[in-house]
Protein backbone atom coordinates (compact mmCIF):
# COMPACT_ATOMS: atom_id res chain seq x y z
CA UNK A 1 0.00 0.00 0.00
CA UNK A 2 2.64 2.40 0.50
CA UNK A 3 4.84 1.34 -2.25
CA UNK A 4 1.39 2.11 -5.01
CA UNK A 5 0.46 5.42 -3.03
CA UNK A 6 4.21 6.76 -3.05
CA UNK A 7 5.32 9.59 -6.02
CA UNK A 8 3.08 10.93 -7.83
CA UNK A 9 2.29 14.97 -8.34
CA UNK A 10 -0.15 14.91 -5.36
CA UNK A 11 -2.29 17.32 -7.39
CA UNK A 12 -5.85 16.29 -5.81
CA UNK A 13 -4.28 16.47 -2.27
CA UNK A 14 -2.91 19.92 -3.08
CA UNK A 15 -6.16 21.13 -4.30
CA UNK A 16 -7.61 19.58 -0.95
CA UNK A 17 -4.81 21.30 0.85
CA UNK A 18 -5.73 24.77 -0.96
CA UNK A 19 -9.26 24.90 -0.84
CA UNK A 20 -9.35 24.24 3.08
CA UNK A 21 -6.28 26.75 3.22
CA UNK A 22 -9.19 29.25 1.59
CA UNK A 23 -11.78 28.22 3.91
CA UNK A 24 -9.54 28.16 7.33
CA UNK A 25 -9.91 24.52 7.74
CA UNK A 26 -7.87 23.31 10.82
CA UNK A 27 -4.73 21.81 8.50
CA UNK A 28 -4.85 18.16 10.78
CA UNK A 29 -8.22 17.58 9.25
CA UNK A 30 -7.01 18.98 5.90
CA UNK A 31 -4.15 16.65 5.71
CA UNK A 32 -6.94 13.52 6.51
CA UNK A 33 -9.01 14.95 3.47
CA UNK A 34 -5.83 15.30 1.56
CA UNK A 35 -4.36 11.72 2.67
CA UNK A 36 -7.86 10.26 1.46
CA UNK A 37 -8.03 11.65 -1.87
CA UNK A 38 -4.58 10.46 -2.56
CA UNK A 39 -5.00 6.97 -1.27
CA UNK A 40 -8.30 6.61 -3.53
CA UNK A 41 -6.76 7.97 -6.50
CA UNK A 42 -3.40 5.37 -5.64
CA UNK A 43 -6.28 2.38 -5.42
CA UNK A 44 -7.57 3.23 -8.81
CA UNK A 45 -4.36 3.40 -10.59
CA UNK A 46 -3.53 -0.14 -9.04
CA UNK A 47 -6.49 -1.75 -10.30
CA UNK A 48 -6.23 0.17 -13.58
CA UNK A 49 -3.31 -1.47 -14.30
CA UNK A 50 -4.28 -4.49 -14.07
CA UNK A 51 -3.45 -7.21 -16.67
CA UNK A 52 -7.78 -7.72 -16.80
CA UNK A 53 -7.95 -3.69 -17.02
CA UNK A 54 -4.90 -1.27 -18.56
CA UNK A 55 -2.42 -4.33 -18.28
CA UNK A 56 0.60 -1.46 -17.85
CA UNK A 57 3.80 -2.27 -16.35
CA UNK A 58 4.94 1.48 -15.30
CA UNK A 59 3.71 3.70 -13.15
CA UNK A 60 5.57 6.75 -11.91
CA UNK A 61 8.56 5.42 -13.08
CA UNK A 62 8.27 2.07 -11.37
CA UNK A 63 7.09 -1.20 -12.21
CA UNK A 64 3.39 -1.56 -11.20
CA UNK A 65 2.56 -3.72 -8.44
CA UNK A 66 0.76 -6.55 -9.95
CA UNK A 67 4.41 -6.46 -11.64
CA UNK A 68 6.81 -6.19 -8.57
CA UNK A 69 4.35 -8.58 -6.69
CA UNK A 70 1.62 -10.55 -8.00
CA UNK A 71 -2.19 -9.49 -9.35
CA UNK A 72 -3.71 -11.39 -6.19
CA UNK A 73 -1.32 -8.49 -3.87
CA UNK A 74 -2.58 -5.66 -6.19
CA UNK A 75 -6.34 -6.49 -6.21
CA UNK A 76 -5.93 -6.70 -1.96
CA UNK A 77 -3.70 -3.73 -2.06
CA UNK A 78 -6.24 -1.73 -3.96
CA UNK A 79 -8.61 -2.78 -1.97
CA UNK A 80 -7.18 -1.62 1.55
CA UNK A 81 -6.49 1.46 -0.21
CA UNK A 82 -10.04 2.35 -0.92
CA UNK A 83 -10.57 1.01 2.61
CA UNK A 84 -8.09 3.71 4.34
CA UNK A 85 -9.30 6.70 2.44
CA UNK A 86 -12.76 6.51 4.06
CA UNK A 87 -11.33 5.38 7.62
CA UNK A 88 -8.91 8.49 7.38
CA UNK A 89 -12.28 10.34 6.40
CA UNK A 90 -14.11 9.30 9.36
CA UNK A 91 -11.33 9.74 11.82
CA UNK A 92 -10.72 13.18 10.97
CA UNK A 93 -11.26 16.19 14.12
CA UNK A 94 -13.63 17.49 12.08
CA UNK A 95 -17.47 18.46 12.86
CA UNK A 96 -19.44 15.00 12.68
CA UNK A 97 -22.37 16.68 10.19
CA UNK A 98 -19.53 18.20 7.46
CA UNK A 99 -17.94 15.07 8.23
CA UNK A 100 -20.37 12.81 7.21
CA UNK A 101 -20.89 15.22 4.02
CA UNK A 102 -17.41 14.83 3.20
CA UNK A 103 -17.87 11.12 3.51
CA UNK A 104 -21.38 10.89 1.19
CA UNK A 105 -19.31 12.97 -1.10
CA UNK A 106 -16.32 10.96 -1.35
CA UNK A 107 -18.65 7.40 -1.90
CA UNK A 108 -20.20 9.22 -5.03
CA UNK A 109 -17.41 10.89 -6.41
CA UNK A 110 -15.32 7.67 -6.48
CA UNK A 111 -18.41 5.11 -6.90
CA UNK A 112 -20.29 3.23 -9.50
CA UNK A 113 -22.05 6.77 -10.08
CA UNK A 114 -18.41 8.45 -10.65
CA UNK A 115 -15.22 7.33 -10.95
CA UNK A 116 -15.59 3.26 -11.40
CA UNK A 117 -18.68 4.00 -13.61
CA UNK A 118 -16.35 6.00 -15.63
CA UNK A 119 -13.48 3.50 -15.65
CA UNK A 120 -16.52 1.02 -16.73
CA UNK A 121 -17.27 3.12 -19.75
CA UNK A 122 -13.95 3.54 -20.52
CA UNK A 123 -13.27 -0.34 -21.26
CA UNK A 124 -16.39 -0.71 -22.47
CA UNK A 125 -15.61 1.97 -25.39
CA UNK A 126 -12.26 -0.30 -25.93
CA UNK A 127 -14.29 -2.88 -27.61
CA UNK A 128 -17.55 -1.10 -28.91
CA UNK A 129 -18.17 -0.94 -32.87
CA UNK A 130 -18.23 2.85 -32.71
CA UNK A 131 -15.48 5.13 -31.23
CA UNK A 132 -17.21 7.36 -29.30
CA UNK A 133 -17.79 11.03 -29.49
CA UNK A 134 -17.01 14.16 -28.44
CA UNK A 135 -19.65 14.39 -25.97
CA UNK A 136 -19.25 10.55 -24.73
CA UNK A 137 -15.69 11.43 -23.71
CA UNK A 138 -16.55 14.65 -21.88
CA UNK A 139 -19.16 12.81 -20.13
CA UNK A 140 -16.82 9.71 -19.48
CA UNK A 141 -13.85 12.17 -18.35
CA UNK A 142 -15.95 13.68 -16.08
CA UNK A 143 -16.81 11.16 -14.47
CA UNK A 144 -13.35 9.16 -14.71
CA UNK A 145 -10.83 12.05 -13.65
CA UNK A 146 -13.29 14.71 -13.36
CA UNK A 147 -15.27 13.50 -9.97
CA UNK A 148 -12.31 12.97 -7.90
CA UNK A 149 -11.08 16.25 -8.74
CA UNK A 150 -14.20 18.05 -7.48
CA UNK A 151 -14.32 16.36 -4.56
CA UNK A 152 -10.50 17.27 -3.93
CA UNK A 153 -11.17 21.08 -4.79
CA UNK A 154 -14.47 21.57 -3.05
CA UNK A 155 -13.24 19.61 0.62
CA UNK A 156 -12.58 22.58 1.94
CA UNK A 157 -15.89 24.75 1.43
CA UNK A 158 -17.23 21.06 2.74
CA UNK A 159 -15.55 20.74 5.30
CA UNK A 160 -16.11 24.54 6.84
CA UNK A 161 -19.54 23.94 6.00
CA UNK A 162 -19.41 27.00 2.75
CA UNK A 163 -20.77 27.02 -0.65
CA UNK A 164 -18.71 24.88 -2.92
CA UNK A 165 -20.04 26.21 -5.81
CA UNK A 166 -17.07 28.63 -7.46
CA UNK A 167 -14.56 25.53 -6.70
CA UNK A 168 -16.51 22.62 -8.41
CA UNK A 169 -16.96 25.12 -11.33
CA UNK A 170 -12.88 25.33 -11.20
CA UNK A 171 -12.29 22.00 -10.78
CA UNK A 172 -14.70 21.05 -13.89
CA UNK A 173 -12.31 23.58 -15.96
CA UNK A 174 -9.58 22.03 -14.48
CA UNK A 175 -10.33 18.51 -14.81
CA UNK A 176 -10.95 18.48 -18.41
CA UNK A 177 -8.14 20.66 -19.29
CA UNK A 178 -5.77 17.97 -17.25
CA UNK A 179 -7.47 15.13 -19.39
CA UNK A 180 -7.04 17.49 -22.68
CA UNK A 181 -3.10 17.41 -21.45
CA UNK A 182 -3.27 14.05 -20.89
CA UNK A 183 -3.59 13.13 -24.05
CA UNK A 184 -1.48 15.07 -25.38
CA UNK A 185 1.46 14.01 -23.28
CA UNK A 186 0.26 10.27 -24.94
CA UNK A 187 1.42 11.91 -28.24
CA UNK A 188 4.26 14.11 -27.36
CA UNK A 189 5.72 13.00 -24.51
CA UNK A 190 8.40 11.15 -23.07
CA UNK A 191 8.84 7.67 -21.43
CA UNK A 192 11.26 8.87 -19.15
CA UNK A 193 9.47 11.67 -18.00
CA UNK A 194 6.12 11.11 -17.76
CA UNK A 195 7.01 8.19 -15.60
CA UNK A 196 4.50 5.57 -17.99
CA UNK A 197 3.94 4.06 -21.10
CA UNK A 198 3.24 6.74 -23.72
CA UNK A 199 1.15 6.16 -27.24
CA UNK A 200 -1.12 3.84 -25.97
CA UNK A 201 -4.13 5.60 -26.84
CA UNK A 202 -3.12 5.62 -30.58
CA UNK A 203 -1.94 2.09 -30.27
CA UNK A 204 -5.03 1.07 -28.93
CA UNK A 205 -7.10 3.11 -31.89
CA UNK A 206 -8.90 5.28 -28.67
CA UNK A 207 -11.01 8.19 -29.12
CA UNK A 208 -9.29 10.93 -27.31
CA UNK A 209 -10.25 14.65 -27.09
CA UNK A 210 -6.75 15.26 -29.90
CA UNK A 211 -8.13 12.21 -32.12
CA UNK A 212 -11.66 14.03 -32.37
CA UNK A 213 -10.25 17.58 -32.27
CA UNK A 214 -6.97 17.62 -33.53
CA UNK A 215 -3.89 18.93 -31.70
CA UNK A 216 -4.06 22.44 -31.76
CA UNK A 217 -7.60 22.79 -31.39
CA UNK A 218 -7.15 20.34 -28.36
CA UNK A 219 -4.34 22.84 -27.22
CA UNK A 220 -6.79 26.07 -27.70
CA UNK A 221 -9.55 24.79 -25.75
CA UNK A 222 -7.52 23.57 -22.80
CA UNK A 223 -6.09 26.97 -22.39
CA UNK A 224 -9.48 28.26 -22.47
CA UNK A 225 -10.50 25.97 -19.92
CA UNK A 226 -7.73 26.71 -17.47
CA UNK A 227 -8.99 30.40 -17.92
CA UNK A 228 -12.31 29.57 -17.20
CA UNK A 229 -11.26 27.94 -14.24
CA UNK A 230 -8.97 30.51 -12.86
CA UNK A 231 -11.97 33.09 -13.70
CA UNK A 232 -14.18 31.21 -11.29
CA UNK A 233 -11.58 31.82 -8.48
CA UNK A 234 -13.03 35.44 -8.56
CA UNK A 235 -14.55 34.97 -5.54
CA UNK A 236 -11.29 34.43 -3.78
CA UNK A 237 -9.15 37.16 -4.94
CA UNK A 238 -5.22 37.20 -4.42
CA UNK A 239 -5.79 34.32 -2.40
CA UNK A 240 -6.28 32.14 -4.95
CA UNK A 241 -3.46 32.54 -6.91
CA UNK A 242 -1.91 28.86 -5.87
CA UNK A 243 -4.74 27.38 -7.32
CA UNK A 244 -4.70 29.52 -10.57
CA UNK A 245 -0.65 28.78 -10.73
CA UNK A 246 -2.23 25.13 -10.35
CA UNK A 247 -3.97 25.73 -13.65
CA UNK A 248 -1.77 27.01 -15.30
CA UNK A 249 0.44 23.88 -14.48
CA UNK A 250 -1.62 21.26 -15.72
CA UNK A 251 -1.55 22.33 -18.70
CA UNK A 252 2.17 23.07 -18.78
CA UNK A 253 3.49 19.98 -17.48
CA UNK A 254 5.50 16.94 -19.01
CA UNK A 255 4.72 14.21 -16.47
CA UNK B 1 -23.73 -4.78 -8.81
CA UNK B 2 -27.25 -6.42 -8.21
CA UNK B 3 -26.06 -9.46 -9.76
CA UNK B 4 -22.94 -10.33 -7.15
CA UNK B 5 -25.12 -8.59 -4.26
CA UNK B 6 -28.27 -10.94 -4.90
CA UNK B 7 -28.56 -14.51 -2.94
CA UNK B 8 -26.77 -15.89 0.40
CA UNK B 9 -27.60 -16.24 3.62
CA UNK B 10 -27.88 -12.06 4.28
CA UNK B 11 -26.84 -13.64 7.95
CA UNK B 12 -24.48 -9.96 8.43
CA UNK B 13 -27.66 -7.95 7.53
CA UNK B 14 -29.22 -9.84 9.71
CA UNK B 15 -27.13 -9.42 12.50
CA UNK B 16 -27.48 -6.12 12.12
CA UNK B 17 -31.07 -5.86 12.53
CA UNK B 18 -31.53 -8.13 15.49
CA UNK B 19 -28.56 -5.64 17.14
CA UNK B 20 -30.34 -2.65 16.05
CA UNK B 21 -33.23 -3.61 17.32
CA UNK B 22 -32.43 -4.96 20.97
CA UNK B 23 -31.28 -1.42 21.17
CA UNK B 24 -34.25 0.40 19.90
CA UNK B 25 -32.86 1.79 16.60
CA UNK B 26 -34.81 3.47 13.88
CA UNK B 27 -35.71 0.41 11.31
CA UNK B 28 -34.51 3.21 8.36
CA UNK B 29 -31.15 3.23 9.75
CA UNK B 30 -30.76 -0.17 10.58
CA UNK B 31 -31.35 -0.92 7.01
CA UNK B 32 -29.12 0.95 5.67
CA UNK B 33 -26.07 -0.29 7.88
CA UNK B 34 -27.17 -3.99 6.88
CA UNK B 35 -27.33 -3.30 3.16
CA UNK B 36 -24.17 -1.64 3.69
CA UNK B 37 -22.24 -4.84 5.54
CA UNK B 38 -23.97 -7.00 2.74
CA UNK B 39 -22.37 -4.93 -0.03
CA UNK B 40 -18.96 -5.24 1.67
CA UNK B 41 -19.74 -9.21 1.83
CA UNK B 42 -20.67 -9.22 -1.82
CA UNK B 43 -17.47 -7.15 -2.76
CA UNK B 44 -14.97 -9.19 -1.19
CA UNK B 45 -16.59 -12.50 -2.50
CA UNK B 46 -16.31 -10.96 -6.13
CA UNK B 47 -12.78 -10.05 -6.02
CA UNK B 48 -12.16 -13.60 -3.76
CA UNK B 49 -13.57 -15.59 -7.06
CA UNK B 50 -11.26 -13.64 -9.05
CA UNK B 51 -8.64 -16.10 -10.76
CA UNK B 52 -5.37 -14.22 -9.38
CA UNK B 53 -7.61 -15.17 -6.31
CA UNK B 54 -9.24 -18.49 -5.17
CA UNK B 55 -10.22 -18.85 -9.13
CA UNK B 56 -14.27 -19.70 -8.13
CA UNK B 57 -16.43 -20.10 -10.99
CA UNK B 58 -19.65 -20.51 -9.01
CA UNK B 59 -21.01 -18.51 -5.94
CA UNK B 60 -24.65 -19.10 -4.38
CA UNK B 61 -25.10 -21.67 -7.55
CA UNK B 62 -24.60 -18.84 -9.82
CA UNK B 63 -21.73 -18.27 -11.99
CA UNK B 64 -19.28 -15.96 -10.45
CA UNK B 65 -18.86 -12.45 -12.03
CA UNK B 66 -15.75 -12.75 -13.56
CA UNK B 67 -17.35 -15.65 -15.53
CA UNK B 68 -21.04 -14.33 -16.43
CA UNK B 69 -19.09 -11.13 -17.65
CA UNK B 70 -15.04 -10.35 -17.44
CA UNK B 71 -12.33 -10.12 -14.91
CA UNK B 72 -12.47 -6.14 -15.48
CA UNK B 73 -15.97 -6.09 -14.83
CA UNK B 74 -15.84 -8.52 -11.20
CA UNK B 75 -12.70 -6.14 -10.15
CA UNK B 76 -15.08 -2.65 -11.15
CA UNK B 77 -18.69 -4.60 -9.53
CA UNK B 78 -16.14 -5.46 -6.16
CA UNK B 79 -14.69 -1.70 -5.93
CA UNK B 80 -17.98 -0.51 -5.97
CA UNK B 81 -19.89 -2.49 -3.95
CA UNK B 82 -17.37 -0.99 -0.79
CA UNK B 83 -17.81 2.13 -2.13
CA UNK B 84 -21.46 2.02 -2.08
CA UNK B 85 -21.78 0.26 1.39
CA UNK B 86 -19.47 3.59 2.77
CA UNK B 87 -22.40 5.84 0.47
CA UNK B 88 -25.18 4.47 2.77
CA UNK B 89 -23.65 4.35 5.81
CA UNK B 90 -22.51 8.37 5.39
CA UNK B 91 -26.15 8.64 4.13
CA UNK B 92 -28.04 6.76 6.89
CA UNK B 93 -30.52 8.89 9.13
CA UNK B 94 -28.88 8.72 12.18
CA UNK B 95 -26.74 11.22 14.62
CA UNK B 96 -24.02 12.33 12.84
CA UNK B 97 -21.03 11.64 15.36
CA UNK B 98 -22.69 7.90 16.12
CA UNK B 99 -22.79 7.38 12.14
CA UNK B 100 -18.77 8.62 11.89
CA UNK B 101 -17.79 5.61 14.85
CA UNK B 102 -20.21 3.28 12.38
CA UNK B 103 -18.00 4.46 9.23
CA UNK B 104 -14.87 4.24 11.36
CA UNK B 105 -15.61 0.66 12.48
CA UNK B 106 -16.63 -0.16 9.33
CA UNK B 107 -13.28 0.59 7.74
CA UNK B 108 -11.14 -0.93 10.38
CA UNK B 109 -12.91 -4.28 10.20
CA UNK B 110 -13.03 -4.32 6.11
CA UNK B 111 -9.63 -3.12 5.56
CA UNK B 112 -5.69 -3.65 5.74
CA UNK B 113 -5.89 -4.55 9.48
CA UNK B 114 -9.68 -6.50 9.23
CA UNK B 115 -10.83 -8.52 6.30
CA UNK B 116 -8.14 -7.52 3.93
CA UNK B 117 -5.14 -8.62 5.94
CA UNK B 118 -7.05 -11.99 6.40
CA UNK B 119 -7.37 -12.52 2.89
CA UNK B 120 -3.60 -11.34 1.80
CA UNK B 121 -2.89 -14.21 5.13
CA UNK B 122 -5.03 -16.71 3.70
CA UNK B 123 -3.42 -16.32 0.21
CA UNK B 124 0.36 -16.16 1.62
CA UNK B 125 -0.28 -19.47 3.79
CA UNK B 126 -1.11 -21.37 0.24
CA UNK B 127 2.18 -20.64 -0.83
CA UNK B 128 4.34 -20.94 2.61
CA UNK B 129 6.59 -23.85 2.91
CA UNK B 130 4.87 -25.24 6.75
CA UNK B 131 1.18 -25.22 6.89
CA UNK B 132 -0.46 -22.71 9.67
CA UNK B 133 -1.09 -23.91 12.95
CA UNK B 134 -4.14 -23.60 15.16
CA UNK B 135 -3.53 -19.60 16.68
CA UNK B 136 -2.58 -18.88 12.91
CA UNK B 137 -5.34 -20.19 11.77
CA UNK B 138 -7.34 -18.58 14.81
CA UNK B 139 -6.24 -15.09 13.91
CA UNK B 140 -6.72 -15.14 10.38
CA UNK B 141 -10.13 -16.37 10.87
CA UNK B 142 -10.61 -13.55 13.10
CA UNK B 143 -9.85 -10.97 10.66
CA UNK B 144 -10.78 -12.55 7.29
CA UNK B 145 -14.30 -13.61 8.65
CA UNK B 146 -14.31 -12.44 12.35
CA UNK B 147 -14.35 -8.50 11.75
CA UNK B 148 -17.56 -8.13 9.37
CA UNK B 149 -19.00 -10.51 11.98
CA UNK B 150 -18.35 -8.48 14.50
CA UNK B 151 -19.04 -5.09 12.90
CA UNK B 152 -22.59 -6.70 11.98
CA UNK B 153 -23.32 -7.47 15.59
CA UNK B 154 -22.15 -4.31 17.36
CA UNK B 155 -23.79 -2.17 14.81
CA UNK B 156 -26.84 -1.88 17.02
CA UNK B 157 -24.97 -0.56 20.38
CA UNK B 158 -22.55 1.58 18.15
CA UNK B 159 -25.85 2.89 16.15
CA UNK B 160 -27.79 4.02 20.36
CA UNK B 161 -24.51 5.17 21.66
CA UNK B 162 -23.86 1.63 23.87
CA UNK B 163 -21.57 -0.57 25.30
CA UNK B 164 -21.01 -3.34 22.55
CA UNK B 165 -19.23 -5.17 24.17
CA UNK B 166 -21.59 -8.62 25.31
CA UNK B 167 -22.81 -8.33 21.15
CA UNK B 168 -18.71 -8.28 20.14
CA UNK B 169 -18.08 -11.72 22.49
CA UNK B 170 -21.16 -13.26 20.92
CA UNK B 171 -19.92 -12.41 17.21
CA UNK B 172 -16.17 -13.85 18.19
CA UNK B 173 -17.57 -17.27 18.96
CA UNK B 174 -20.33 -16.85 16.13
CA UNK B 175 -17.69 -16.20 13.81
CA UNK B 176 -15.13 -19.05 14.51
CA UNK B 177 -18.12 -21.48 14.36
CA UNK B 178 -19.23 -20.35 11.73
CA UNK B 179 -15.92 -20.62 10.13
CA UNK B 180 -15.17 -24.35 11.72
CA UNK B 181 -18.62 -25.38 10.21
CA UNK B 182 -17.69 -24.23 6.44
CA UNK B 183 -14.46 -26.52 6.91
CA UNK B 184 -16.89 -28.93 7.83
CA UNK B 185 -19.19 -28.50 4.84
CA UNK B 186 -16.25 -28.75 2.29
CA UNK B 187 -15.70 -31.96 3.46
CA UNK B 188 -18.97 -33.33 3.99
CA UNK B 189 -21.37 -30.95 2.06
CA UNK B 190 -22.83 -31.00 -1.37
CA UNK B 191 -22.11 -28.50 -4.24
CA UNK B 192 -25.87 -28.43 -4.88
CA UNK B 193 -26.50 -27.09 -2.01
CA UNK B 194 -23.82 -25.34 -0.91
CA UNK B 195 -24.23 -23.61 -4.10
CA UNK B 196 -20.53 -22.97 -4.31
CA UNK B 197 -17.46 -26.10 -5.20
CA UNK B 198 -16.41 -28.19 -2.01
CA UNK B 199 -13.29 -30.06 -1.51
CA UNK B 200 -10.97 -27.65 -2.38
CA UNK B 201 -9.09 -27.35 1.11
CA UNK B 202 -8.44 -30.46 1.36
CA UNK B 203 -7.51 -30.43 -2.85
CA UNK B 204 -5.35 -27.49 -2.20
CA UNK B 205 -3.50 -28.97 1.11
CA UNK B 206 -4.96 -26.06 3.05
CA UNK B 207 -4.83 -26.19 6.64
CA UNK B 208 -8.26 -25.76 8.52
CA UNK B 209 -9.61 -26.78 11.87
CA UNK B 210 -10.87 -29.58 10.60
CA UNK B 211 -7.16 -30.68 9.41
CA UNK B 212 -6.02 -29.50 12.67
CA UNK B 213 -8.48 -30.84 14.96
CA UNK B 214 -9.82 -33.51 13.27
CA UNK B 215 -13.38 -33.84 12.57
CA UNK B 216 -15.42 -34.70 15.45
CA UNK B 217 -13.44 -32.52 17.69
CA UNK B 218 -13.87 -29.73 15.50
CA UNK B 219 -17.91 -30.45 15.64
CA UNK B 220 -17.60 -30.07 19.65
CA UNK B 221 -15.72 -26.78 19.43
CA UNK B 222 -17.86 -25.53 16.97
CA UNK B 223 -20.56 -26.20 19.89
CA UNK B 224 -18.81 -24.99 22.77
CA UNK B 225 -18.10 -21.94 20.94
CA UNK B 226 -22.34 -21.62 20.03
CA UNK B 227 -22.62 -22.18 23.80
CA UNK B 228 -20.11 -19.17 24.73
CA UNK B 229 -21.84 -17.20 22.04
CA UNK B 230 -25.36 -17.68 23.71
CA UNK B 231 -23.82 -16.99 27.11
CA UNK B 232 -22.85 -13.45 25.70
CA UNK B 233 -26.35 -12.57 24.92
CA UNK B 234 -27.25 -13.05 28.78
CA UNK B 235 -27.86 -9.07 29.62
CA UNK B 236 -30.62 -9.23 26.66
CA UNK B 237 -33.00 -11.81 28.18
CA UNK B 238 -35.25 -13.24 25.70
CA UNK B 239 -35.11 -10.45 23.64
CA UNK B 240 -32.11 -12.13 22.22
CA UNK B 241 -34.00 -15.29 21.45
CA UNK B 242 -33.61 -15.04 17.81
CA UNK B 243 -29.64 -14.00 17.70
CA UNK B 244 -29.08 -17.49 19.88
CA UNK B 245 -31.13 -19.46 17.42
CA UNK B 246 -28.83 -17.89 14.73
CA UNK B 247 -25.97 -19.54 16.66
CA UNK B 248 -27.33 -22.82 16.67
CA UNK B 249 -27.89 -22.31 12.98
CA UNK B 250 -24.73 -21.45 12.20
CA UNK B 251 -23.30 -25.07 12.91
CA UNK B 252 -26.65 -27.30 11.92
CA UNK B 253 -26.82 -25.52 8.09
CA UNK B 254 -26.33 -27.12 5.41
CA UNK B 255 -25.47 -24.26 2.82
Amino acid sequence: MRYAAGGGKRLRAFLVLESARLHDVAPAAALDAAAAIEAVHAYSLVHDDLPAMDDDDLRRGLPTVHVKWDEATAILVGDALQTVAFEWLAGAQLDATRKAELILRMARAAGGQGMVLGQALDIAAETAAVPLDLPEIKRLQALKTGALFEWSATAGPVMAGADPAPLARYAAGLGLAFQIADDILDIEGDEAQTGKRVGKDAEAGKATFVSLMGLEPARAEATRLVEDACEALHPYGALAENLREAARFVISRRS
